[in-house]
């Protein structure tokens, strides 16, 4: 059967991208690779939109997460951390996991943290250390203010480190590293930047770099100031996916990240409407750009959606945690284009109708092709 | 210009594993990747010729030696570290980067470490957690007796952990794993197991999971315990990869553990015996099968030897540390048969001709000739 990746990481290769991946294997301290990785390193730079330094791990996303943590953060040190999903969880169990005192500030799934409440805390907390967050939490397909915390952060609290994961955000939707005074910036190959996964990354600030020099944590392998002074990689890279990355950076960069950010709210804005053409209510309050998550309709099983859109090849995915049954995400960050919704959109309505759903039936794609016919 | 990698890792990727990993991506949390990775995981037992569970993380190698360190000893415990190499000082400094007390039992580079003067040190200190150790020192070619090492700990110390980093071992050398109570056996892609590197294998006995549940230290992407419970991942697997190893996996038992061995013992018998012609010493006392290193003639920067052979494709690999410019590492690991080891020879012999070292000229290649003939 024909197979279709609708899923929010991995998300699709380019074929070309896959098959750049697949030539010869090339030695990781020759001259050519370490001029490809810093080629890299740089284009990184443009995706994150800063000056900062730029670290590569051979890791998941989680790998620049923990480094974000286990480097920064002494015992005992006190971080916000905003859990409004399964991913602001995990920054959560890192800050306890590293020793350090998280202090939780947490949201219903579906909705944003606002920036009034982060300084609230940092009012009542002097020794706040840093702010945990991500930029979009793809379990909730939610899209966090990154600009107005980090605004009002700039503003009021310009010695407290702030740290996005913006895993499903970079690539995909418009986040302003330096702009908006980010210190560490994370993300990960297996989403907008259209790659297997396998490569986390992070740009770093200054100021965060001087607080890892004061900051006596234990770790080894995701050593951020070590992988800087290191150059083309402290350990062996992942030479394949690096290869892939610059390919992936180059590609981006010729598309214009303008026009990839405009082509993700396009497709966001269709998926988005389309749902709701169909009657079905959006699961967040703030929706990103780079995933849809909608809850299924009233007694109806979201894995049973999800199953019969498997039927005709269309993978997307299911809620996490407690939506899981309740919710479904489509995803559309990366290699992905109208088509794709457009075929995306159908299957769903095609499951809706096979269990019973029919009073909308061919108004989500209906709303879809018109977006896109009216663009 | 056409390239010949004869580097010890990255190694040459087999063209229909290469094009496996540049199939579509599919989602890692699918019936039909998790039966991918769970028949991983047992391919992998047949490997390391155990019956002990075994982890995959998306790392390079150095991830799986750091969770074999931190989850494994506490803070202020003793353990054995053999530096006989650089990657034996890394086992140092991992034991010393996660607050435990690393004994070093130090030698020379190309010697290899005595059963006997690990147990002296065991007979007089009563405490000491585990003994870390290369089974093949990749730096200087020297593969250390694991089995009789292993059968005296069996013996006198059988409480005592034994760790061993196999990544330049498994798969190219009989390493038997449960046989000699190998504890921990970790390896890496990126080597005999033919793939691009960023995954590291590890391979767990019940006594040193019960040592890690009795352990208080910090970590939490390399979670052994945590990787065994969630099945296919605890955080995102290296998908492609992950696909690649298992072709890879199947390529070596379709060829035999048996027969690869043999091959690789043959492929280090012609390079020694090759460079033994020429009048090259071997650095290594105990050298592995996996690759040949030898000190370049006198008065000769083995940088020179290499940059030569680069200049006719072949990319071979320099001394580290204070054996850089002195000695040069031929690989024969993974994906390598004999036509490589020719071409490596004869290369090698144009580049000490034009340096000046003439005396042996064609002495070399005929000796792998003849090893190859006659075999």
């Amino acid at each position: 059967m024909k197979r279709y990746l609708l899923t929010p990481g991995p998300t699709p290769v380019p074929e070309d991208i896959a098959l750049l991946m697949a030539k010869p294997m090339i030695h990781h301290r020759t001259s050519e690779f370490k001029n490809i990785f810093a080629e890299t390193v740089q284009l990184a730079k443009s995706i994150f939109q800063t000056r900062n330094d730029v670290v590569i791990f051979a890791s998941s996303g989680s790998g620049a997460m923990e480094a974000a943590v286990s480097n920064v953060l002494n015992e005992n040190e006190k971080a916000i951390t905003i859990n409004a999903g399964k991913f602001g969880e995990r920054w959560t169990k890192l800050v306890r996991a590293f020793g350090a005192n998280p202090i939780e500030l947490s949201y219903e799934y579906g909705d944003y943290a606002k920036p009034e409440d982060i300084k609230k805390v940092l009012d009542n907390n002097g020794d706040v250390k840093a702010v945990y967050i991500q930029a979009s939490e793809t379990s909730t397909a939610t899209y966090h203010p990154i600009d107005e915390i980090g605004l009002m952060l700039k503003e009021y609290y310009p010695d407290v480190l702030f740290v996005v994961d913006g895993i499903t955000a970079y690539g995909a939707i418009d986040v302003k590293t330096d702009d908006w005074g980010i210190d560490i910036a994370i993300t990960g190959s297996q989403k907008a930047l259209m790659l297997p996964p396998g490569l986390s990354l992070l740009a770093i600030s200054d100021k965060a770099k001087d607080k890892i020099k004061n900051t006596k944590n234990r770790y080894y392998y995701f050593d951020i100031l070590g992988e800087i002074d290191a150059g083309a990689g402290k350990f062996t890279p992942a030479v394949s996916l690096v290869i892939g990355l610059n390919g992936a950076f180059k590609r981006l960069l010729d598309e214009g990240l303008e026009n990839v950010f405009r082509r993700h709210a396009l497709l966001s804005k269709a998926t988005q409407e389309a749902c709701k053409a169909l009657g079905l209510e959006l699961l967040s309050r703030r929706p990103a750009n780079s995933l849809t998550a909608a809850y299924a309709p009233q007694n109806i099983d979201s894995s049973k959606i999800i199953g019969i859109m498997r039927d005709y090849g269309v993978e997307i995915s299911n809620g996490q945690g407690h939506l899981k049954g309740k919710i479904f995400r489509i995803a559309h960050l990366g290699y992905f284009d109208k088509a794709d919704i457009l075929m995306g959109i159908s299957t769903l309505e095609i499951a809706l109708r096979k269990l019973g759903v029919n009073a909308a039936f061919g108004e989500g794609i209906k709303r879809a092709m018109e977006i896109f016919a009216d663009e």
